[in-house]
């Protein structure tokens, strides 16, 4: 830890998530302080782009000059800790009182519940920005709000609140996650 | 398994991977393969790219016009087999008699070491393409031939065929590379 000379008391309230830093930011802090205390090897994988054309100028790097965006397949995040397959979607919400179901695609839903099924631990990321709360639901809970009787379309601050487990947002790592997987592994 | 009409008796010879397909375009398959089946879950990871331009065209989706290819920080694939953390790079190579380790980054290989040293595992897929010859090679046997006192600059064919396990290409799944960590598995 370094010890700021300027650092007071009492600053327990300063939220660190107003900085502006986006919430892909943070993980990708914290995911690097993993790595470096050698905690976890989790990393963001790349966004997936479809590349129509390339051009290739001599004596300088192919440069792509035509591509898309592609919907995800998968997850943005996944790796290692302690042996376990870990695997998860992060998402920001201005809402707040609910996350919008449609910010998850069905197929992420469904690649974390192929997931969960072969043993890895399977979970989202959600940051309530407005609120600077943020929450590790376990796919297990989000499988059980999403298959109520009615047509679910949204989560509730309060259902990740009972259901899922609050993070802390802190200096360093900005979104201690595994505190909540620790959790995970003790009750499972 | 599919009971081909026209099998033949005794056509073990077909080499398949003489079809033109890539390792890529096999471990794709294959990966298809084991999600279908329920086996594992293991995917590519997207090609990284650095974007500069993009276009919003009205009523179009947003066009990238300029990006170029980024190096990978970590290896092409990742995933899930019976709750273990799976991470591998496969390598295609001419050479006949050696593989070049010019074909792996630096970066990649202290990926594959960090994923071991978290329980994880990891290995390179390796196949000598005008042999028609496909291996595994684990992390732990990779870093031995590494480390070897003389400065190893590739690793002989022979090497992945003691060292290693040979996976023999198939029609359906083609690469059929979880066989080799089943033994592994085994074996640890």
């Amino acid at each position: 830890m370094v010890n700021y000379p300027n650092k007071k008391t009492g600053n327990k309230q300063i939220n660190f998530s107003n900085r502006g830093a986006t919430l892909e930011e943070d993980i990708n802090e914290t995911n690097e302080y993993y790595l470096a205390h050698n905690k976890a090897v989790i990393h963001k994988k790349p966004t997936p782009i479809q590349i129509v054309k390339v051009d290739y100028p001599r004596r300088s790097a192919a440069k792509i000059t035509e591509a898309y965006f592609k919907i995800a397949s998968t997850t943005d995040y996944n790796g290692v800790y302690q042996g376990k397959y870990i695997d998860f979607e992060a998402k920001e919400t201005e809402n707040l009182t609910v996350f919008p179901l449609s910010n998850l695609h069905l197929h992420q839903i469904e690649h974390l519940k192929n997931v969960y099924q072969h043993g890895g631990i399977a979970f989202i990321l959600v940051r309530f920005k407005k609120l600077a709360r943020t929450f590790v639901l376990f796919y297990e809970q989000l499988e059980k709000i999403i298959n109520t009787k009615e047509m679910t379309r949204h989560i509730k601050i309060e259902q990740f609140a009972t259901q899922g487990f609050e993070i802390e947002t802190k200096l360093h790592p900005r979104v201690d996650y595994l505190k909540a997987i620790d959790l995970y592994i003790q009750i499972n």
